[in-house]
């Protein structure tokens, strides 16, 4: 069995974050373990309190992980501290590496301090394989404010310039058919999408850079698990469902058995 | 979308807790919130490190949850100290509660202190809809030793004298067939399963107590509730697999799509 190592912070509403990772992984056939940095109270509408879990208890969980189980891929989301950052560069080796930047909560919150993304982009990125910005964070990690997709190809490119091997730039908030850019210092693919018409989009981020890290684990190249990661996304959001009051979860893969 | 709210620890395994909790309602087609009580750092032979999330943030988690999203099912995993117990019972009025009295990790670690064990029997059973324990919780709850079947019902007695509506005792660490007992305080109902020959079992008691918590979100009378989670787990255990060098997880639902 292929295993992705899911990093990052718990979504108590079980939309997003490491929640949405591990159905994610889980319905593609890939088990996931999960090293928790940071425990939030969320609900669909608000980030409503922050735990950053110990710096000694996160790496006493990647070395549980590492050290019996193994990982084909490690892939983080939430890093809120410059401490966790630092015990995750640390642990992770020369395993190929899916970094999720996130910055902002899609509810607006800002999930991590000034010095985690300091360190961030300086002691993780260079050793990403593939890092998955929005446009928020490609602003947040190198200043460049995209205003249209003609942007999308130099968005790519400041972030390239960070040192990791790919980068999956999100355009998805941008107006339009949702498209992304795929970059490896060399040459730019264009993923094109369609639109749903929905609000249930919570754990839209989370859940593409999980399943491109699934299908990495399972082998697929890089530019057939980005536009897989895609289409799963896609379908998931289709799938979406209300819960609360505010944007609903995604609904990632079926169900097994319906009772 | 039918809900239920996850209360426990979580594994980095990913094997057990609320890695299996969610695996297992969200393959049932039900939304699974989760509060995390403990971040756990196990292998799949011993758990190295546990840290105990503040009751500040269980509290913030709980209140995310049910001012928000609600939920149809309670269901109570590893509560580890009294703290937890109590805040937890604070938050949860009336609602439907399937309490697992996770006491000892299948590799042998004691989750909770003493003095939540107090509490756990105080307060949280008598509110509880179902309690699922195990053999070793059932000594542990009332200090009744299970010897063989023919003392399973006597067990339940004991555990039902604590205050739950009903009572499912797992004798599945007996030798033969797997063997469970569903009590109302009236009427003991056997539940027969089959050995499934495999040492990849981690995560059983948590598959179990979610898919019944699951079934019964679905509005499944309890009942059927019970043959439905037993079934499941059964198949999930079919479905486990090697990850470590210890006893592996089972594989709750199938693959969505393979790739």
């Amino acid at each position: 069995m292929r295993s992705v190592l899911l990093v990052g912070g718990s979504d108590s509403g079980g939309g997003a974050g490491l929640q949405a990772d591990l159905k994610t992984v889980h319905s593609l056939g890939v088990h996931g373990s999960c090293v928790v940095t940071a425990v939030t109270a969320q609900s669909s509408t608000a980030v409503l309190d922050i735990h950053d879990v110990p710096a000694a208890s996160i790496r006493a969980q990647l070395s549980a992980v590492l050290d019996d189980l193994g990982a084909d891929v490690v892939k983080t989301g939430m890093l809120s501290t410059a401490a966790a950052v630092d015990v995750v560069s640390d642990a992770i080796g020369g395993l190929p590496l899916v970094v999720d930047p996130v910055g902002v909560s899609s509810t607006g919150q800002s999930l991590l301090t000034p010095d985690a993304l300091v360190l961030l982009r300086s002691r993780l990125l260079p050793k990403a394989l593939v890092v998955t910005p929005n446009l928020a964070e490609v602003e947040a990690l190198t200043g460049f404010v995209v205003h249209g997709p003609g942007d999308l190809e130099e968005a790519a490119k400041r972030v390239h310039a960070l040192g990791p091997a790919w980068v999956l730039v999100k355009g998805g908030h941008l107006d339009g058919p949702p498209t992304d850019l795929l970059y490896d210092g060399r040459t730019a693919v264009v993923l094109e999408g369609k639109r749903v018409a929905t609000r249930h989009t919570h754990g839209t981020g989370c859940t593409l850079a999980s399943a491109l890290a699934a299908h990495l684990a399972l082998q697929v190249p890089m530019q057939e698990a980005a536009s897989r990661a895609k289409a799963f996304v896609e379908r998931a959001i289709r799938q979406g469902y209300a819960m609360g009051k505010g944007p609903g979860p995604l609904r990632q893969g079926g169900v097994a058995s319906p009772a």
